[in-house]
């Protein structure tokens, strides 16, 4: 007899979330699987209503994103973009014609009034994706990066400035009054296993866990919780996760990383070239993995998502592998 | 000394509107005409304001027209549209990838509040438009048709359903409360010369003209008002303009057409085609003259206009032609 296949809810951003969520499609079965993601990155562009991790969640699992830079429909063209510059708009935001209709019909959507959630569902859904993608929230939330030249949204600090100004502070406008959704809450109560992608700690995963009621699912989950580290060699793949743990008062290190999440973290996975971390981290009470965590391509992704299967069963004491 | 050069304000819908609006173009000085385009054929499509008259005169006027077709750009490509329908939306408008920049651009502006009319000259004046582009109205105007099925907003009476629906019944939502823009009264009261283009005079001039003061201001001003026929032998070139002025009642003839802007028409040019007609009309105190009025190149267009601008010396007695 097969051990029973584990209901697994992982906590992703974009683009080194969305890997190790294809690697987790590829290796358990959909409906098994619940992927939470960040929506504080979101930002409005022409009056269009952008979620760019949500959106890299749901082109990587269905199959559809651009494989060379994570992120975006392969193939895809800016003509609608050409016209607004030559109607004189701002247009550093990359935006393709064919993610434009995903934006274009999120906003009528939302100005219709249906639930975010359920405009994410509707979209993951009409792609092909069968695994359950869910918003932590469905209410504003919005990073706010401090620099020296002042206050920018994630999206101006990310991808107008490429994350060259120091940050001097981050900020997560709406916290206070967001509501979880009801998805996410059971989604993580009736998980086996809680996983964190090797995502961005501050702006990724810290404002999935900030809505009020998140975190607290977590700590009364009985379920075991690992992450990934998204260091490598105590440096990011990708993007400013490394200056932004220091800029969030942390450690530029796996201790920096697993302190986001503790005291509920049971694991970490971290690559082999931070092999030298595993002791400070044990000391802390933490199980440690070491492997190679970088996904080049849907091998790798399908590898770490099995190893982390693997690591967890170490965990709880009983097959967590999906068949 | 040449004759002063006239100030020519033109009434124009879509197609054929813009053909003479070129017309016009190609023979006047830009900083002399102004044209009034109809706005009571938009309508909402995924969220997005789309006005296709005024878009047909900017982008005809802008030489970036799809000359094939008479609207929309030339060189589209329709990758946000095959992205909706993907997604299971309803894409029977036609909406090309670099047209949508504009109902974007038009979207966010009315959504901060900005008057459709400046929209509608900043989009003009972005794509290089140099003559005057106005509404008549700056409130939301919608031609509905009645059919044996029931009511139509135009656009799927013309798009959808492709005018096969009997028209039984012409209706112009908000027009009690509409009010004209100063800008188009301006253009009227100081025009030397008022022109009617050939459109469609039940759904394109018509709702220019229902709006509460546009009528008057063409009545109260002593300019010579001619109208140029959208009929050739008794039928239209393209649209459904004949078959609507037999459900508005009217004669499908030039003397159909000509009953919507009595008494204060001066004249009207009609087609070769037509000539029989002359009698009856000048038997109603209206000046004829008859040429070709198909519009098949930018020759055309040039020589109707200035065909018409002599036509319109007859009558004022001085001279009226664009140097």
């Amino acid at each position: 007899m097969s051990a029973p296949v584990p209901r697994i809810t992982l906590l992703a951003g974009g683009v080194g979330g969305a890997k190790l969520a294809e690697g987790l499609a590829a290796v358990c079965p959909p409906q098994r699987l619940s992927i939470i993601g960040n929506v504080a990155d979101d930002q409005e562009f022409h009056g269009l209503w952008v979620s760019p991790d949500i959106d890299t969640l749901t082109y990587s699992l269905a199959g559809l994103i651009d494989r060379q830079q994570g992120w975006g429909l392969a193939g895809e063209s800016h003509r609608l973009l050409e016209g607004l510059a030559t109607l004189g708009c701002e247009t550093w935001m990359s935006l393709g014609d064919r993610d434009l209709a995903t934006h274009v019909l999120r906003t009528q959507l939302r100005r219709q009034g249906m639930r975010p959630s359920d405009i994410a569902r509707h979209i993951a859904t009409a792609l092909g994706v069968e695994v359950e993608l869910l918003l932590p929230t469905d209410d504003r939330l919005q990073t706010r990066i401090r620099t020296p030249e002042g206050w920018l949204a994630f999206q101006e600090y990310f991808v107008r400035e490429r994350c060259r100004p120091d940050v001097l502070q981050v900020r997560l406008d709406g916290v206070e009054t967001a509501r979880p959704t009801p998805e996410a809450l059971a989604a993580i109560a009736d998980a086996d296993l809680l996983l964190i992608a090797p995502s961005n700690p501050v702006v990724s995963i810290a404002p999935i866990l900030a809505v009020p009621g998140i975190r607290e699912a977590i700590e009364a989950s009985p379920a075991p919780c690992l992450a990934v580290s998204p260091l490598i060699g105590g440096r990011t793949v990708k993007g400013p996760a490394d200056r932004m743990l220091v800029a969030a008062g942390r450690e530029c290190s796996n201790l920096g990383v697993a302190d986001g999440y503790a005291p509920w973290l049971d694991g970490l996975m971290i690559d082999h070239a931070d092999a030298a971390d595993r002791d400070h981290l044990e000391a802390r009470g933490l199980r440690v993995a070491t492997t190679r965590t970088l996904m080049a391509d849907a091998a790798d992704k399908a590898r770490l998502a099995g190893e982390l299967l693997a690591f967890a069963e170490t965990l709880h004491g009983e097959a967590l592998a999906c068949p």
